[in-house]
Parts: structure tokens; C-alpha cells; sequence
């Protein structure tokens, strides 16, 4: 790899040979459903835990992805993963009986993007196969971070929802395919944000850096992708990032820019308020509706930026900020 | 990087610019006190929670390694590190202001080991330098895991302290110093152990499991080398791993291994049951004790082989197993 400001360049650049995306029932309603590769109307998955569940959601993402690219486990070198869930259980029996050497990632939100940026370098330092992916899921996720389900407490505007969903992707040395050109590993940003119902606006600086500075290395503006893809900043978060970009840098991103949370519900319709959040969401969208356009053509340089929210329920109640973090990868067919 | 079988060979391998390694006061009065940085009297830190405190102590310690390379912030091309406490916090609070890419990683305690994997195979693909790190605090940990401080529940023999400490290492692709040669990433190991107060028995199957492989895949013997140091299995751990590795391979690690839980405390002064553990043990250990040992020349070859049990304080509750991982980094003079 060539490191130039921020960004990662590749000599090589890693193939994805393989994806999957999967979701539950709510998403499956949405404006995505035709794209997702499973959709799991009983969101339990036959578990007896809805952490049990988002885990057996995530180990569907990852066989399809393998099975999707051709290959066995045993043909994977490393797999990246990690979720939301407090010590990323959901990651750990997911993959506990895969057999496959396991790098356990924590990058809150933004790890469907971590995951892309570590398994590529590993692919252009010398590794042969890697699988990325990560899952959230609502139920899960509710209880952890906010409150029992069964409280249905009030949510304001600025809340969102979390996506119960997986993605995965299979990083490959060899083979065609989507190429990951170049990536960006964030830096923390924290700007003293405490609300853990707006965290758009706790994560909306941190893509605005990272999404600066990938354009800053890289020579280029926002026209010259077909796409500039957040994770799951939401109504409120890409709101913020638009300002950001237009008073700190004078970029209009409006053009160019989604935003996976925003896509992958209906916000009127699905009582959603400000959009899809979680691993899930990112990994979702990109593994299924995303990559399967890019396959089409129908975009053909794509710069996804997954944010994260570094909080904890700890931290949280304990009344510190929420740092954000965002990490960028450079998609191209 | 070349990967034979689990094992990854560096070609032009990774160099131990600096480290260090930071502990509180128990720590400060076991055996290992002459050769830790700094031992903290005030395990608080001067913070207003002990999960702060901890951060604060992860931040000293990657400050003191960072100053110790003789580079500045600047200079680092990623930060890698993680730790125990819900959602990394110890770690994105320790590292949030110190404007390093930041790769958050989970590995319970094997990080020290995850984090100095990951960083080397990213030094062998094209960075420059990368810092490592990881932190425990009893406290934080104590509270999280188990039960408020303030209830004094007994503790079995086979249960663990958890250590209050953080290492960090710089790792730079060009210097003078301890080299690592070559690294494993684990695969995840279950047995179906469901007692959280005997961890020693969960990852004791994954450091047979890493060590018997890189034993193989390198054609060596516990005699090549001069240690084979082991994270926090403790007591117990230890006893079981020798008694696998005895009875599934016929190797006898006795003479050659030793382990940092075992190492920190003093176990019959200092009320510590099987010995210490948490990502802060290994860490500190390692980044203080055994790598001064080895800039000596009083150790040459080093296995360090980091385990880690993959439990939530959520998965323990719903009464799943515990799955157990370890990583190995072979450090040499």
C-alpha cells in the first residue's frame, strides 16, 4: 500500500468475488426489498435470544457471501468482524464455528467499512481471501442501549431506528469484480455531543473530515463519483454533514450523496423518524442493493463512508460525549 | 506477508521502536514492579469514573511508548487497540484526542496479541508505523462483568484478578530492536464452558490450539524457544493447557512456558486466587517485563501467545458458552 495524507492507496486492488446482504421483516417492507438476498420474516431466527438471533442473521451473511464468491471456509484467511452488542457477541457466535482465523473489530456503526479497509490491506500485504461483515439487530440493540422493548418509550425526531440485518463481503487477491481502490481510516472526532437519541450528530463531523480529506488525497470532488455513501447518519445526521461541508469546505455533497439509513426504509411510511442505524444497516445496503448495482453498471465509482457512534450504555449513563468516527472505502468496477 | 498453514512469515519483519507498560498500585507490588514504567498509587487516575481512569492509563501508556520511539502522534500511520469494557470505551476515550486512524479491534484479552498482529501484518504491507495498545482496570471490570465492588462476593479458587494496567508498542517498518518474525491469527475455540469465573479453562483449548499450529507450521519445538509466554489463563489455565498439550500432541511445555497472570502477582501473598487476567495483564507484562528482558538479551525467542475469553456479561446471563480465541506473536532479538 502507498499511505498518502489519510488514504490508503493499492498496487493490487482487492476484488469483491463475493456479498450478501440480509435483513428482517421490517426492512424486507422498505424500498430496498427486491435487492436483499434474504429476508427473514421472523426476525428470532429460532433462537432462543434476539442476541442469539442477530448472530445466526450475521452467519447467513457470511455463508451466502462464501458461497456467493465460489469458495469454502477453509479457503478464507482472516475473518473481520464485529457489531454492537456489548463485547461484539453477536460476532463471536457467528463465526465460532467457522474454522477460520477470527480479527475481531470494533468500529461501532462503521464497521462494515472498517472491516472493507483492514481486510483490504491485509489482501494487498500478502493474504489471499478475506471475509468482512458485520450485523445489528433491533431487538437487540434496543434493550442494550436504550430500554426494554416492552417500556416503548417515546422517540424523538432525531432517534433512529436499528436495523436488523447483516452484511458480508469476500475480499479476494485474484478474480474480477467491484475493486477496492483505495480506503481511509478515520480519526475520532468528538465534539461533545451527549445525546444518545441524535447520533447523526454525533457522527456527522467525523464523516465530514474523513470525507474531506479522501477528496483532498485523492484530487477529486464530489462529481466525480456516481455516489458518495454514509452509513447510517440518517435524516438529521446528512442534514448536518451537507452544512458542515458547504460552511468548512464549500462542497456541495447534495448531488452525489445517500445516506443507507435513509434508504433503506421508508421514512414516512415505516414510523422510522430520522432513518435506519446499526452495523446492519451499512452492511446490509452495501453488500446487497449497492454492490448488485455496481455489478449492473449502473454506478460505477462509489466512496462509502460508514460512520460510527463510540458510545457504550456505560458511557452513556455516566454523562460523557459520544465520539464519532468514520472510514471510507473507494469502490470501483 | 507469506501464510503457511496459520502462520504468517514477515519478510521484511516489523521492529519494536518503543512500549510500555503502566499498572496500579496491587500491580506495583507484585514481582514485576522494578521493570513497569509507571505503577499508579491512585487507581482513579484523577478521573471522575473508574472506566475513565482507565482510558487515562491506556493514554499514558501509549504516550509513554509513542515518546519512547522517539516519534510524535504525527508520525503514526494507525493506532490499533481495544479492551474489555462494553463497546471498547476504554479505548476510545484513551485515544480520542490523539488525531491517529484509529482501528478499533476486540479480542478480550488476547488484544495485546490481536493488536501487535494486525499492526505487523500492516507494517509488512506498506505502513510506516503503527502503534499498539490495550488496558484492564478491576474496577471497570469487576462492576461489568461480575458484581458491584461494594458486594464482596466470594471468589472460587479458579477465578482471576483482573489486572489494573495498559501496554502499548510501536511498531515501525525500519529501526533497531526486538523484531517480530512471525504472527497467528486464532480460530475460535468453544468446549462449552459456562462458568465465568473459570476463563482459565475457556481459553485454554485456543492456546493449545495456536501454540500446537505454529509449533507445526514452523517446524519447532518448545525447546527453540526461550519462552512461551501465554496472556492470562492463570493457574488453572496453565495446568489445563500443559495437561492438553501433553495428552493431544505429547509436547511438554512445562519447561519453556510461562504465563503473565501467573507472573504480576505474587498468588499466595496477594490474594489473587489463580492469578491475574485481563487485556491490561498481558499487555503490561509484555510491553514492560518481557520486552526489557529481551533489549537484555536475557530472553531472545519469545512466543507470546495472548488468549482471550469471549464472553458478555449479556451472553453469560442467557448462559452461553464461553468461547475462547488466542493469537501468537514470535518476537525475536
Amino acid at each position: 500500500m502507498n499511505i498518502k495524507g489519510k488514504t490508503i492507496f493499492f498496487e493490487n486492488p482487492p476484488v469483491i468475488t463475493g456479498s450478501a446482504g440480509v435483513c428482517g421483516k421490517k426492512e424486507g417492507e422498505g424500498p430496498l426489498a427486491q435487492d436483499f438476498d434474504a429476508i427473514f420474516e421472523d426476525t428470532t431466527m429460532g433462537q432462543q435470544s434476539y442476541e442469539l438471533a442477530e448472530s445466526a442473521m450475521l452467519h447467513d451473511a457470511i455463508i451466502r457471501a462464501i458461497t456467493n464468491a465460489q469458495i469454502s471456509p477453509a479457503n478464507v484467511d482472516f475473518i473481520l468482524s464485529g457489531d454492537l452488542l456489548d463485547q461484539c457477541m453477536g460476532s463471536a457466535f457467528a463465526i465460532k464455528d467457522l474454522e477460520i482465523p477470527s480479527i475481531g473489530l470494533y468500529g461501532a456503526c462503521s464497521t462494515m467499512a472498517l472491516s472493507l479497509c483492514v481486510g483490504s490491506m491485509l489482501i494487498d500485504g500478502g493474504a489471499n481471501c478475506v471475509v468482512a461483515g458485520t450485523s445489528s439487530h433491533f431487538c437487540s440493540s434496543e434493550r442494550q442501549f436504550r430500554f426494554p422493548l416492552e417500556y416503548g418509550g417515546q422517540r424523538p425526531p432525531s432517534a433512529q431506528w436499528t436495523v436488523t440485518g447483516a452484511g458480508s463481503a469476500v475480499l479476494s487477491a485474484m478474480g474480477d469484480g467491484i475493486k477496492i481502490k483505495a480506503v481511509s481510516i478515520g480519526t475520532i472526532c468528538d465534539l461533545g455531543i451527549t445525546d444518545a437519541n441524535n447520533m447523526g450528530a454525533a457522527m456527522a463531523p467525523a464523516a465530514e473530515k474523513t470525507i474531506y480529506e479522501f477528496l483532498q488525497d485523492t484530487n477529486t470532488k464530489p462529481s466525480d463519483y456516481d455516489l458518495i455513501l454514509t452509513g447510517d447518519l440518517g435524516f438529521t445526521g446528512s442534514q448536518l454533514l451537507y452544512e458542515l461541508m458547504e460552511t468548512e469546505h464549500g462542497i456541495d455533497l447534495r448531488n452525489q450523496h445517500n445516506d443507507c439509513g435513509l434508504m433503506i426504509y421508508n421514512l414516512e411510511e415505516q414510523d422510522v423518524n430520522s432513518g435506519g442505524s446499526g452495523c446492519g444497516c451499512a452492511g446490509s445496503v452495501l453488500c446487497s442493493h449497492i454492490l448488485k448495482r455496481m455489478r449492473k453498471n449502473k454506478l460505477k465509482k462509489v466512496l462509502f463512508t460508514a460512520t460510527g457512534a463510540l458510545m457504550s450504555p456505560t458511557s452513556s449513563k455516566q454523562g460523557n460525549s459520544i465520539p464519532g468516527i468514520a472510514h471510507a472505502v473507494l469502490l470501483e468496477v
